[in-house]
Protein backbone atom coordinates (compact mmCIF):
# COMPACT_ATOMS: atom_id res chain seq x y z
CA UNK A 1 0.00 0.00 0.00
CA UNK A 2 3.21 2.17 0.06
CA UNK A 3 2.63 3.87 -2.79
CA UNK A 4 -1.23 4.62 -2.88
CA UNK A 5 -2.44 5.45 1.24
CA UNK A 6 -1.35 8.99 1.32
CA UNK A 7 -3.83 11.46 2.83
CA UNK A 8 -6.42 12.03 0.69
CA UNK A 9 -7.05 8.01 0.66
CA UNK A 10 -7.14 7.52 4.37
CA UNK A 11 -9.12 10.43 4.74
CA UNK A 12 -11.71 9.10 2.26
CA UNK A 13 -11.68 5.87 4.15
CA UNK A 14 -12.11 6.79 7.22
CA UNK A 15 -14.78 9.21 6.27
CA UNK A 16 -16.42 6.36 5.31
CA UNK A 17 -16.59 4.38 8.56
CA UNK A 18 -13.20 2.23 7.86
CA UNK A 19 -9.66 3.19 9.39
CA UNK A 20 -7.52 5.15 7.01
CA UNK A 21 -3.97 4.28 7.49
CA UNK A 22 -1.21 6.79 5.59
CA UNK A 23 1.80 4.53 4.78
CA UNK A 24 4.61 6.44 5.67
CA UNK A 25 7.22 3.77 4.45
CA UNK A 26 7.25 5.40 0.94
CA UNK A 27 7.45 9.01 2.52
CA UNK A 28 10.65 11.29 3.71
CA UNK A 29 9.86 12.22 7.12
CA UNK A 30 8.76 16.02 6.01
CA UNK A 31 6.28 14.01 3.32
CA UNK A 32 4.51 12.52 6.42
CA UNK A 33 4.48 15.92 7.96
CA UNK A 34 2.73 17.21 5.18
CA UNK A 35 0.09 14.44 4.90
CA UNK A 36 -0.61 14.71 8.35
CA UNK A 37 -1.26 18.07 8.07
CA UNK A 38 -3.06 18.11 5.03
CA UNK A 39 -5.34 15.28 6.72
CA UNK A 40 -6.11 17.15 9.34
CA UNK A 41 -7.72 19.58 7.23
CA UNK A 42 -9.71 16.59 5.69
CA UNK A 43 -13.29 15.70 7.07
CA UNK A 44 -11.53 12.81 7.93
CA UNK A 45 -11.58 11.61 11.93
CA UNK A 46 -9.57 8.77 13.18
CA UNK A 47 -6.52 7.75 11.05
CA UNK A 48 -3.72 5.74 11.08
CA UNK A 49 0.15 5.92 10.08
CA UNK A 50 1.85 2.55 8.88
CA UNK A 51 5.69 2.31 9.99
CA UNK A 52 7.90 -0.11 8.08
CA UNK A 53 10.12 -1.19 11.46
CA UNK A 54 13.46 -1.23 8.90
CA UNK A 55 12.77 3.05 7.63
CA UNK A 56 16.27 4.18 7.73
CA UNK A 57 14.98 7.14 9.29
CA UNK A 58 12.34 5.91 11.28
CA UNK A 59 13.43 8.18 14.88
CA UNK A 60 11.89 10.85 13.05
CA UNK A 61 8.76 9.68 11.73
CA UNK A 62 8.22 8.57 14.88
CA UNK A 63 8.45 11.81 16.60
CA UNK A 64 6.33 13.04 13.61
CA UNK A 65 4.06 10.69 15.47
CA UNK A 66 4.19 11.36 18.68
CA UNK A 67 3.99 15.50 17.88
CA UNK A 68 0.87 15.30 15.93
CA UNK A 69 -0.83 13.39 18.48
CA UNK A 70 -1.01 9.91 16.09
CA UNK A 71 -3.43 7.87 18.16
CA UNK A 72 -2.91 4.60 15.60
CA UNK A 73 0.03 2.74 14.18
CA UNK A 74 0.74 -0.14 12.09
CA UNK A 75 4.12 -1.54 12.59
CA UNK A 76 5.75 -3.80 9.95
CA UNK A 77 9.01 -5.28 8.58
CA UNK A 78 10.75 -5.36 11.39
CA UNK A 79 10.77 -6.25 15.38
CA UNK A 80 8.06 -5.11 17.52
CA UNK A 81 10.00 -5.13 20.42
CA UNK A 82 12.22 -2.18 19.23
CA UNK A 83 9.10 0.77 19.03
CA UNK A 84 5.95 -0.99 20.62
CA UNK A 85 6.93 -0.07 24.50
CA UNK A 86 8.04 3.44 23.14
CA UNK A 87 4.50 3.99 21.25
CA UNK A 88 2.63 2.36 24.12
CA UNK A 89 4.12 5.35 26.87
CA UNK A 90 2.58 7.78 24.78
CA UNK A 91 -0.44 6.11 24.67
CA UNK A 92 -0.24 5.09 20.96
CA UNK A 93 -2.31 1.84 19.96
CA UNK A 94 -0.06 -0.30 18.42
CA UNK A 95 -1.27 -3.01 15.92
CA UNK A 96 1.89 -5.32 14.05
CA UNK A 97 1.54 -6.82 10.81
CA UNK A 98 3.17 -10.42 10.59
CA UNK A 99 3.15 -13.29 8.39
CA UNK A 100 3.92 -15.98 10.52
CA UNK A 101 2.42 -17.54 13.98
CA UNK A 102 5.59 -17.54 16.08
CA UNK A 103 5.66 -13.42 15.23
CA UNK A 104 2.44 -12.67 16.02
CA UNK A 105 2.91 -14.72 19.34
CA UNK A 106 6.36 -12.32 19.35
CA UNK A 107 4.27 -8.94 18.49
CA UNK A 108 1.88 -10.07 21.19
CA UNK A 109 4.67 -10.35 23.91
CA UNK A 110 6.15 -6.70 22.83
CA UNK A 111 2.61 -5.44 23.81
CA UNK A 112 0.81 -4.83 20.19
CA UNK A 113 -2.98 -4.02 20.73
CA UNK A 114 -3.47 -6.02 17.90
CA UNK A 115 -2.14 -8.35 15.27
CA UNK A 116 -2.68 -7.89 11.50
CA UNK A 117 -1.87 -11.25 9.61
CA UNK A 118 -1.22 -11.35 6.51
CA UNK A 119 -1.11 -14.33 3.71
CA UNK A 120 0.95 -15.45 0.66
CA UNK A 121 -1.83 -13.83 -1.44
CA UNK A 122 -1.22 -10.20 0.18
CA UNK A 123 0.50 -8.14 -2.35
CA UNK A 124 3.98 -6.59 -1.65
CA UNK A 125 6.74 -7.78 1.19
CA UNK A 126 5.39 -11.04 2.41
CA UNK A 127 7.05 -13.75 4.93
CA UNK A 128 8.93 -16.57 4.14
CA UNK A 129 6.85 -19.28 5.39
CA UNK A 130 3.89 -18.54 2.28
CA UNK A 131 1.61 -19.53 4.89
CA UNK A 132 -2.27 -18.54 2.85
CA UNK A 133 -4.81 -16.43 4.96
CA UNK A 134 -7.09 -19.70 4.97
CA UNK A 135 -4.38 -21.59 6.79
CA UNK A 136 -2.56 -18.38 8.33
CA UNK A 137 -5.89 -17.12 10.89
CA UNK A 138 -6.90 -20.13 12.38
CA UNK A 139 -3.47 -21.01 13.41
CA UNK A 140 -2.67 -17.11 14.48
CA UNK A 141 -6.37 -16.80 16.20
CA UNK A 142 -5.40 -19.99 18.36
CA UNK A 143 -2.18 -18.87 19.45
CA UNK A 144 -2.87 -15.06 20.57
CA UNK A 145 -5.03 -13.40 22.45
CA UNK A 146 -5.53 -9.13 21.40
CA UNK A 147 -7.32 -8.73 18.24
CA UNK A 148 -7.00 -10.29 15.13
CA UNK A 149 -7.08 -8.37 11.51
CA UNK A 150 -6.49 -10.59 8.91
CA UNK A 151 -5.22 -9.51 5.61
CA UNK A 152 -4.40 -11.02 2.03
CA UNK A 153 -6.85 -11.80 -0.84
CA UNK A 154 -9.41 -9.67 1.02
CA UNK A 155 -11.41 -7.63 -1.35
CA UNK A 156 -14.90 -8.28 -1.15
CA UNK A 157 -17.74 -8.73 1.66
CA UNK A 158 -17.34 -12.44 1.21
CA UNK A 159 -13.79 -12.60 1.51
CA UNK A 160 -14.28 -10.30 4.78
CA UNK A 161 -17.31 -13.24 6.22
CA UNK A 162 -14.51 -15.73 5.13
CA UNK A 163 -12.12 -14.21 7.36
CA UNK A 164 -14.39 -13.44 10.36
CA UNK A 165 -15.14 -17.37 10.38
CA UNK A 166 -11.44 -18.14 10.65
CA UNK A 167 -11.22 -16.09 13.77
CA UNK A 168 -10.53 -12.25 12.68
CA UNK A 169 -11.78 -9.43 14.24
CA UNK A 170 -11.69 -7.46 11.09
CA UNK A 171 -9.59 -6.99 7.95
CA UNK A 172 -6.99 -5.06 6.37
CA UNK A 173 -8.22 -4.29 2.64
CA UNK A 174 -5.38 -3.05 0.22
CA UNK A 175 -5.26 -3.61 -3.38
CA UNK A 176 -9.05 -2.81 -4.00
CA UNK A 177 -8.05 0.30 -2.33
CA UNK A 178 -4.72 0.66 -4.58
CA UNK A 179 -6.99 0.90 -7.51
CA UNK A 180 -9.64 3.12 -5.52
CA UNK A 181 -9.64 7.04 -7.38
CA UNK A 182 -8.81 8.69 -3.85
CA UNK A 183 -5.08 6.44 -4.67
CA UNK A 184 -2.27 7.89 -4.68
CA UNK A 185 -0.91 5.16 -7.61
CA UNK A 186 -0.43 6.18 -11.26
CA UNK A 187 -3.87 6.07 -13.21
CA UNK A 188 -1.55 3.38 -15.27
CA UNK A 189 -0.98 1.24 -12.47
CA UNK A 190 -4.44 1.20 -11.11
CA UNK A 191 -5.74 0.82 -15.09
CA UNK A 192 -2.80 -2.43 -15.29
CA UNK A 193 -4.99 -3.45 -11.64
CA UNK A 194 -7.98 -3.55 -13.13
CA UNK A 195 -6.98 -5.46 -15.98
CA UNK A 196 -5.02 -8.41 -14.00
CA UNK A 197 -6.48 -11.74 -14.26
CA UNK A 198 -5.47 -14.44 -12.75
CA UNK A 199 -1.92 -15.82 -12.22
CA UNK A 200 -0.47 -12.29 -12.87
CA UNK A 201 0.77 -11.95 -9.98
CA UNK A 202 3.87 -14.14 -7.92
CA UNK A 203 6.03 -13.97 -5.09
CA UNK A 204 9.34 -13.16 -6.58
CA UNK A 205 12.94 -12.15 -5.12
CA UNK A 206 12.68 -14.89 -2.40
CA UNK A 207 16.70 -14.51 -2.37
CA UNK A 208 16.40 -10.71 -1.04
CA UNK A 209 12.70 -10.36 1.09
CA UNK A 210 9.85 -12.13 -0.75
CA UNK A 211 7.51 -9.34 -2.75
CA UNK A 212 4.47 -10.08 -4.61
CA UNK A 213 4.92 -8.35 -8.14
CA UNK A 214 2.68 -8.32 -11.39
CA UNK A 215 3.87 -9.62 -14.56
CA UNK A 216 5.57 -7.15 -16.57
CA UNK A 217 9.22 -6.26 -18.37
CA UNK A 218 10.75 -6.16 -14.80
CA UNK A 219 9.14 -9.34 -13.24
CA UNK A 220 9.76 -11.09 -16.74
CA UNK A 221 13.80 -10.23 -16.35
CA UNK A 222 13.58 -10.96 -12.46
CA UNK A 223 11.92 -14.50 -13.13
CA UNK A 224 14.41 -15.37 -16.05
CA UNK A 225 17.35 -14.40 -13.27
CA UNK A 226 15.54 -16.45 -10.76
CA UNK A 227 15.26 -19.43 -13.26
CA UNK A 228 18.95 -19.57 -13.94
CA UNK A 229 19.66 -19.63 -10.30
CA UNK A 230 21.06 -15.82 -10.16
CA UNK A 231 22.55 -14.96 -6.39
CA UNK A 232 21.30 -12.41 -3.92
CA UNK A 233 23.94 -9.93 -5.04
CA UNK A 234 22.61 -10.20 -8.54
CA UNK A 235 18.91 -9.61 -8.09
CA UNK A 236 19.34 -6.75 -5.96
CA UNK A 237 21.27 -4.85 -8.92
CA UNK A 238 18.49 -6.07 -11.21
CA UNK A 239 16.61 -4.29 -8.71
CA UNK A 240 18.35 -0.96 -8.44
CA UNK A 241 16.67 1.44 -6.37
CA UNK A 242 13.10 3.55 -6.87
CA UNK A 243 11.90 1.00 -9.12
CA UNK A 244 7.85 0.68 -6.86
CA UNK A 245 7.93 4.48 -6.81
CA UNK A 246 8.72 4.61 -10.64
CA UNK A 247 6.02 1.72 -11.10
CA UNK A 248 3.47 2.20 -9.30
CA UNK A 249 3.44 6.11 -8.24
CA UNK A 250 5.20 7.35 -11.38
CA UNK A 251 3.01 5.10 -13.53
CA UNK A 252 6.04 3.28 -15.83
CA UNK A 253 4.55 -0.46 -16.35
CA UNK A 254 7.29 -2.12 -17.72
CA UNK A 255 10.18 -1.17 -16.15
CA UNK A 256 8.88 -0.23 -12.85
CA UNK A 257 7.91 -2.62 -9.75
CA UNK A 258 4.24 -3.19 -9.32
CA UNK A 259 3.32 -4.12 -5.76
CA UNK A 260 -0.36 -6.02 -5.40
CA UNK A 261 -1.94 -8.50 -4.22
CA UNK A 262 -3.61 -11.61 -5.99
CA UNK A 263 -7.21 -10.47 -5.55
CA UNK A 264 -6.48 -7.73 -8.30
CA UNK A 265 -7.86 -11.11 -10.77
CA UNK A 266 -11.24 -10.16 -8.86
CA UNK A 267 -10.53 -6.45 -8.89
CA UNK A 268 -12.60 -4.89 -12.02
CA UNK A 269 -13.04 -1.25 -11.75
CA UNK A 270 -11.74 1.90 -10.08
CA UNK A 271 -14.28 3.00 -7.07
CA UNK A 272 -14.40 5.98 -5.09
CA UNK A 273 -12.84 4.45 -1.91
CA UNK A 274 -16.63 5.36 -0.38
CA UNK A 275 -17.81 3.31 -2.81
CA UNK A 276 -15.96 0.35 -2.09
CA UNK A 277 -16.56 0.41 1.60
CA UNK A 278 -20.17 0.42 0.76
CA UNK A 279 -19.83 -2.53 -1.84
CA UNK A 280 -17.81 -4.59 0.38
CA UNK A 281 -20.27 -3.90 3.48
CA UNK A 282 -23.47 -4.69 1.28
CA UNK A 283 -21.69 -8.06 0.14
CA UNK A 284 -20.78 -9.17 4.01
CA UNK A 285 -24.42 -8.63 4.76
CA UNK A 286 -25.94 -10.25 1.84
CA UNK A 287 -22.94 -13.33 2.24
CA UNK A 288 -24.71 -13.64 6.17
CA UNK A 289 -28.13 -13.29 4.69
CA UNK A 290 -27.35 -16.11 2.40
CA UNK A 291 -25.97 -18.17 5.11
CA UNK A 292 -28.69 -18.67 7.14
CA UNK A 293 -31.08 -19.60 4.02
CA UNK B 1 -3.41 -38.27 -1.43
CA UNK B 2 -2.88 -41.10 -3.86
CA UNK B 3 -1.15 -43.02 -1.15
CA UNK B 4 -3.16 -42.84 1.75
CA UNK B 5 -6.88 -43.37 0.37
CA UNK B 6 -7.22 -47.13 -0.42
CA UNK B 7 -10.32 -48.65 0.77
CA UNK B 8 -10.50 -49.15 4.23
CA UNK B 9 -10.20 -44.79 4.57
CA UNK B 10 -12.50 -43.99 1.97
CA UNK B 11 -15.16 -46.84 3.53
CA UNK B 12 -14.09 -45.18 7.11
CA UNK B 13 -15.13 -41.79 5.66
CA UNK B 14 -18.31 -42.96 3.77
CA UNK B 15 -19.67 -44.52 6.52
CA UNK B 16 -19.21 -41.72 8.99
CA UNK B 17 -21.14 -39.31 6.27
CA UNK B 18 -18.63 -37.96 3.60
CA UNK B 19 -17.93 -39.60 0.40
CA UNK B 20 -15.20 -41.77 0.60
CA UNK B 21 -12.48 -41.66 -2.31
CA UNK B 22 -9.91 -44.40 -3.88
CA UNK B 23 -6.98 -42.87 -5.17
CA UNK B 24 -5.87 -44.93 -8.37
CA UNK B 25 -3.16 -43.03 -9.19
CA UNK B 26 -1.26 -44.63 -7.08
CA UNK B 27 -2.63 -48.09 -8.21
CA UNK B 28 -1.73 -50.60 -11.14
CA UNK B 29 -4.93 -51.59 -12.70
CA UNK B 30 -5.38 -54.74 -10.81
CA UNK B 31 -4.39 -52.99 -7.43
CA UNK B 32 -7.60 -50.79 -7.98
CA UNK B 33 -9.43 -54.21 -8.72
CA UNK B 34 -8.64 -55.20 -5.00
CA UNK B 35 -9.37 -52.37 -3.71
CA UNK B 36 -12.88 -52.14 -5.24
CA UNK B 37 -13.67 -55.55 -4.60
CA UNK B 38 -12.60 -55.22 -0.59
CA UNK B 39 -14.69 -51.97 -0.72
CA UNK B 40 -17.43 -53.64 -1.63
CA UNK B 41 -17.57 -56.36 0.84
CA UNK B 42 -16.85 -53.46 3.52
CA UNK B 43 -20.10 -51.72 5.13
CA UNK B 44 -19.31 -48.23 3.25
CA UNK B 45 -21.98 -47.59 0.84
CA UNK B 46 -21.33 -44.84 -2.13
CA UNK B 47 -17.61 -43.98 -3.13
CA UNK B 48 -15.75 -42.56 -5.64
CA UNK B 49 -12.57 -43.19 -7.30
CA UNK B 50 -9.84 -39.99 -8.23
CA UNK B 51 -8.44 -40.71 -11.34
CA UNK B 52 -5.70 -38.56 -12.61
CA UNK B 53 -6.05 -37.96 -16.71
CA UNK B 54 -2.58 -38.49 -17.44
CA UNK B 55 -2.07 -41.98 -16.08
CA UNK B 56 -0.18 -44.37 -18.42
CA UNK B 57 -2.52 -47.26 -18.61
CA UNK B 58 -5.95 -45.00 -18.49
CA UNK B 59 -7.86 -47.50 -20.51
CA UNK B 60 -7.36 -50.35 -18.10
CA UNK B 61 -8.40 -48.27 -15.44
CA UNK B 62 -11.94 -46.78 -17.05
CA UNK B 63 -12.58 -50.45 -17.61
CA UNK B 64 -12.44 -51.52 -14.15
CA UNK B 65 -14.24 -48.40 -12.81
CA UNK B 66 -17.37 -48.93 -15.27
CA UNK B 67 -17.58 -52.61 -14.85
CA UNK B 68 -17.49 -52.53 -11.33
CA UNK B 69 -20.73 -49.87 -11.39
CA UNK B 70 -18.60 -47.18 -9.48
CA UNK B 71 -20.98 -44.36 -9.41
CA UNK B 72 -18.79 -41.37 -9.23
CA UNK B 73 -15.22 -40.63 -10.18
CA UNK B 74 -13.12 -37.37 -9.52
CA UNK B 75 -10.86 -37.04 -12.73
CA UNK B 76 -7.58 -34.57 -12.34
CA UNK B 77 -4.33 -33.34 -13.62
CA UNK B 78 -5.14 -33.29 -17.63
CA UNK B 79 -7.66 -32.64 -20.15
CA UNK B 80 -11.32 -33.23 -18.74
CA UNK B 81 -12.45 -33.40 -22.53
CA UNK B 82 -10.90 -36.84 -23.08
CA UNK B 83 -12.98 -38.98 -20.61
CA UNK B 84 -16.22 -37.37 -19.23
CA UNK B 85 -18.39 -38.04 -21.97
CA UNK B 86 -17.04 -41.73 -22.24
CA UNK B 87 -17.55 -41.95 -18.31
CA UNK B 88 -21.20 -39.06 -18.36
CA UNK B 89 -22.29 -41.56 -20.80
CA UNK B 90 -21.93 -44.60 -18.80
CA UNK B 91 -23.94 -42.58 -15.79
CA UNK B 92 -21.05 -41.93 -13.38
CA UNK B 93 -20.70 -38.73 -11.87
CA UNK B 94 -18.19 -36.63 -13.30
CA UNK B 95 -16.12 -34.44 -10.73
CA UNK B 96 -13.11 -32.64 -12.24
CA UNK B 97 -10.19 -31.02 -10.92
CA UNK B 98 -8.97 -28.06 -11.06
CA UNK B 99 -6.94 -24.87 -9.54
CA UNK B 100 -7.68 -21.81 -11.91
CA UNK B 101 -10.93 -20.12 -13.42
CA UNK B 102 -9.79 -21.26 -17.36
CA UNK B 103 -9.83 -24.88 -16.38
CA UNK B 104 -13.06 -24.35 -13.87
CA UNK B 105 -14.65 -23.00 -17.43
CA UNK B 106 -13.04 -26.39 -19.74
CA UNK B 107 -14.53 -28.48 -17.34
CA UNK B 108 -17.40 -27.10 -17.25
CA UNK B 109 -18.09 -27.00 -21.02
CA UNK B 110 -16.59 -30.60 -21.02
CA UNK B 111 -19.83 -31.50 -18.51
CA UNK B 112 -18.11 -32.30 -15.64
CA UNK B 113 -21.08 -32.12 -13.03
CA UNK B 114 -18.68 -30.51 -10.58
CA UNK B 115 -15.83 -28.96 -10.16
CA UNK B 116 -13.29 -29.35 -6.96
CA UNK B 117 -11.52 -26.31 -6.98
CA UNK B 118 -7.60 -26.64 -5.18
CA UNK B 119 -6.03 -23.39 -4.04
CA UNK B 120 -2.19 -23.44 -3.72
CA UNK B 121 -1.84 -24.30 0.16
CA UNK B 122 -3.11 -28.15 -1.15
CA UNK B 123 -0.21 -31.02 -0.52
CA UNK B 124 0.75 -32.49 -4.07
CA UNK B 125 0.54 -31.55 -7.30
CA UNK B 126 -0.84 -27.89 -7.82
CA UNK B 127 -1.41 -25.01 -10.22
CA UNK B 128 1.04 -23.06 -11.94
CA UNK B 129 -1.07 -20.12 -10.94
CA UNK B 130 -0.26 -20.35 -7.33
CA UNK B 131 -4.07 -18.93 -6.53
CA UNK B 132 -5.12 -19.19 -2.94
CA UNK B 133 -8.49 -20.94 -2.34
CA UNK B 134 -9.34 -17.62 -0.77
CA UNK B 135 -8.94 -15.63 -4.05
CA UNK B 136 -9.82 -18.89 -6.04
CA UNK B 137 -12.98 -19.86 -4.64
CA UNK B 138 -14.92 -16.89 -5.31
CA UNK B 139 -13.51 -16.58 -8.56
CA UNK B 140 -14.37 -20.02 -9.90
CA UNK B 141 -17.62 -19.50 -8.25
CA UNK B 142 -18.88 -16.74 -10.12
CA UNK B 143 -17.48 -18.34 -13.65
CA UNK B 144 -19.13 -21.78 -13.49
CA UNK B 145 -22.70 -22.43 -12.86
CA UNK B 146 -22.37 -27.09 -11.60
CA UNK B 147 -21.67 -27.71 -7.67
CA UNK B 148 -18.26 -26.24 -6.54
CA UNK B 149 -15.90 -28.13 -3.78
CA UNK B 150 -13.04 -25.98 -2.36
CA UNK B 151 -10.05 -28.01 -1.44
CA UNK B 152 -6.60 -26.36 0.00
CA UNK B 153 -6.20 -25.60 3.71
CA UNK B 154 -9.72 -27.10 5.35
CA UNK B 155 -8.94 -29.12 7.45
CA UNK B 156 -11.04 -27.94 10.46
CA UNK B 157 -15.14 -27.33 10.27
CA UNK B 158 -14.13 -23.27 10.57
CA UNK B 159 -12.45 -23.76 7.34
CA UNK B 160 -15.82 -25.91 5.69
CA UNK B 161 -17.55 -22.95 6.79
CA UNK B 162 -15.49 -20.19 5.32
CA UNK B 163 -15.31 -21.98 1.42
CA UNK B 164 -19.12 -21.61 1.98
CA UNK B 165 -18.87 -18.64 2.55
CA UNK B 166 -16.68 -17.88 -0.24
CA UNK B 167 -19.15 -19.52 -2.15
CA UNK B 168 -18.22 -23.17 -2.27
CA UNK B 169 -21.29 -26.01 -1.80
CA UNK B 170 -18.72 -28.49 -0.51
CA UNK B 171 -15.09 -29.08 0.82
CA UNK B 172 -12.85 -32.09 -0.33
CA UNK B 173 -10.24 -32.71 2.45
CA UNK B 174 -6.78 -34.14 1.84
CA UNK B 175 -4.23 -33.98 4.41
CA UNK B 176 -6.53 -34.25 8.02
CA UNK B 177 -7.30 -37.80 6.37
CA UNK B 178 -3.99 -38.59 5.35
CA UNK B 179 -2.99 -38.44 9.17
CA UNK B 180 -6.15 -40.62 9.92
CA UNK B 181 -5.86 -43.75 11.50
CA UNK B 182 -7.64 -45.66 8.34
CA UNK B 183 -5.11 -43.82 5.76
CA UNK B 184 -2.90 -46.49 3.95
CA UNK B 185 0.38 -43.80 4.26
CA UNK B 186 2.95 -45.48 6.38
CA UNK B 187 2.99 -44.64 10.30
CA UNK B 188 6.07 -42.40 10.01
CA UNK B 189 4.83 -40.41 7.69
CA UNK B 190 1.29 -39.88 10.00
CA UNK B 191 3.66 -38.97 12.80
CA UNK B 192 5.40 -36.24 10.30
CA UNK B 193 2.33 -34.58 9.65
CA UNK B 194 1.28 -34.44 12.81
CA UNK B 195 4.75 -32.98 13.91
CA UNK B 196 4.51 -30.36 11.35
CA UNK B 197 4.73 -26.71 11.72
CA UNK B 198 4.39 -23.93 9.99
CA UNK B 199 6.61 -23.05 7.04
CA UNK B 200 7.32 -27.08 6.73
CA UNK B 201 5.86 -27.12 3.35
CA UNK B 202 6.52 -25.43 -0.14
CA UNK B 203 5.69 -25.52 -3.44
CA UNK B 204 8.72 -26.96 -5.29
CA UNK B 205 9.41 -28.61 -8.86
CA UNK B 206 7.89 -25.70 -10.53
CA UNK B 207 10.00 -26.63 -13.42
CA UNK B 208 8.30 -29.84 -13.88
CA UNK B 209 4.99 -30.01 -12.05
CA UNK B 210 4.79 -27.83 -9.08
CA UNK B 211 4.11 -30.12 -5.72
CA UNK B 212 3.83 -29.15 -1.97
CA UNK B 213 6.45 -31.18 -0.59
CA UNK B 214 7.05 -31.13 3.32
CA UNK B 215 10.68 -30.58 4.38
CA UNK B 216 13.27 -33.23 4.51
CA UNK B 217 16.79 -34.37 3.16
CA UNK B 218 15.44 -35.03 -0.68
CA UNK B 219 13.32 -31.62 -0.31
CA UNK B 220 16.52 -29.64 0.82
CA UNK B 221 18.59 -31.35 -2.29
CA UNK B 222 15.38 -29.94 -4.06
CA UNK B 223 15.49 -26.85 -2.69
CA UNK B 224 20.02 -26.23 -3.23
CA UNK B 225 19.47 -27.46 -6.96
CA UNK B 226 16.49 -24.80 -7.53
CA UNK B 227 18.26 -22.26 -5.73
CA UNK B 228 21.80 -22.77 -7.96
CA UNK B 229 19.16 -22.68 -11.47
CA UNK B 230 18.69 -26.67 -12.00
CA UNK B 231 17.30 -27.67 -14.94
CA UNK B 232 14.31 -29.61 -15.92
CA UNK B 233 16.22 -32.47 -16.57
CA UNK B 234 18.31 -32.01 -13.79
CA UNK B 235 15.59 -31.88 -11.53
CA UNK B 236 13.86 -34.50 -12.90
CA UNK B 237 17.04 -36.86 -12.87
CA UNK B 238 17.23 -35.66 -8.79
CA UNK B 239 13.43 -36.87 -8.22
CA UNK B 240 14.05 -40.14 -9.87
CA UNK B 241 11.13 -42.68 -9.20
CA UNK B 242 8.71 -44.15 -6.56
CA UNK B 243 9.98 -41.70 -4.72
CA UNK B 244 6.29 -40.98 -3.12
CA UNK B 245 6.24 -44.50 -2.46
CA UNK B 246 9.01 -44.69 -0.87
CA UNK B 247 8.27 -41.47 1.10
CA UNK B 248 4.51 -41.79 1.95
CA UNK B 249 3.70 -45.66 1.64
CA UNK B 250 7.25 -47.13 2.97
CA UNK B 251 8.00 -44.08 5.25
CA UNK B 252 11.28 -43.35 4.59
CA UNK B 253 11.27 -40.09 5.51
CA UNK B 254 14.73 -38.61 4.62
CA UNK B 255 15.11 -39.68 1.13
CA UNK B 256 11.13 -39.98 0.25
CA UNK B 257 9.04 -37.20 -1.42
CA UNK B 258 6.00 -36.52 1.61
CA UNK B 259 3.28 -34.50 0.14
CA UNK B 260 1.24 -32.80 2.17
CA UNK B 261 -1.09 -29.51 2.35
CA UNK B 262 -0.07 -26.38 4.03
CA UNK B 263 -2.79 -26.84 6.72
CA UNK B 264 -0.17 -30.01 8.06
CA UNK B 265 1.00 -27.44 10.68
CA UNK B 266 -2.41 -27.48 11.90
CA UNK B 267 -3.26 -30.81 12.61
CA UNK B 268 -1.66 -32.65 15.88
CA UNK B 269 -3.36 -35.74 16.11
CA UNK B 270 -3.90 -39.02 14.22
CA UNK B 271 -7.55 -39.97 14.35
CA UNK B 272 -9.93 -42.54 13.31
CA UNK B 273 -11.64 -40.92 10.04
CA UNK B 274 -14.84 -41.03 11.59
CA UNK B 275 -14.15 -38.52 14.48
CA UNK B 276 -12.20 -36.27 11.81
CA UNK B 277 -15.47 -35.98 10.37
CA UNK B 278 -17.48 -35.77 13.66
CA UNK B 279 -15.06 -32.90 15.18
CA UNK B 280 -14.99 -30.85 11.50
CA UNK B 281 -18.85 -31.16 11.49
CA UNK B 282 -19.04 -30.22 15.29
CA UNK B 283 -16.44 -27.26 14.37
CA UNK B 284 -18.73 -26.05 11.40
CA UNK B 285 -21.56 -26.59 13.53
CA UNK B 286 -19.86 -24.52 16.57
CA UNK B 287 -18.49 -21.56 13.70
CA UNK B 288 -22.05 -20.95 12.42
CA UNK B 289 -23.32 -20.61 15.63
CA UNK B 290 -20.75 -17.92 16.90
CA UNK B 291 -21.66 -16.00 13.79
CA UNK B 292 -25.21 -15.58 14.79
CA UNK B 293 -23.96 -13.99 17.99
Amino acid sequence: MVWCSGWRLASAVSQAGGLGLIGAGSMRPEVLQEHITKYKKSPGKSFGVNVPLLYPEIDKLMKIIVDEGVKIVFTSAGNPSTWTGFLKDKGITVVHVVSSVKFARKAEQAGADAIVAEGFEAGGHNGREETTTMVLIPMVRDAISVPLIAAGGIASGRAMLAAEVLGAEGVQVGSRFAASEESSAHDNFKNRVVKAGEGETMLMLKKLTPVRLMQNGFFNKVQEAEKRGATAEELRELLGIRRAKHGMFEGELEEGELEIGQVSAAINKIQPASEILHDIWKEYCDARKKLSL
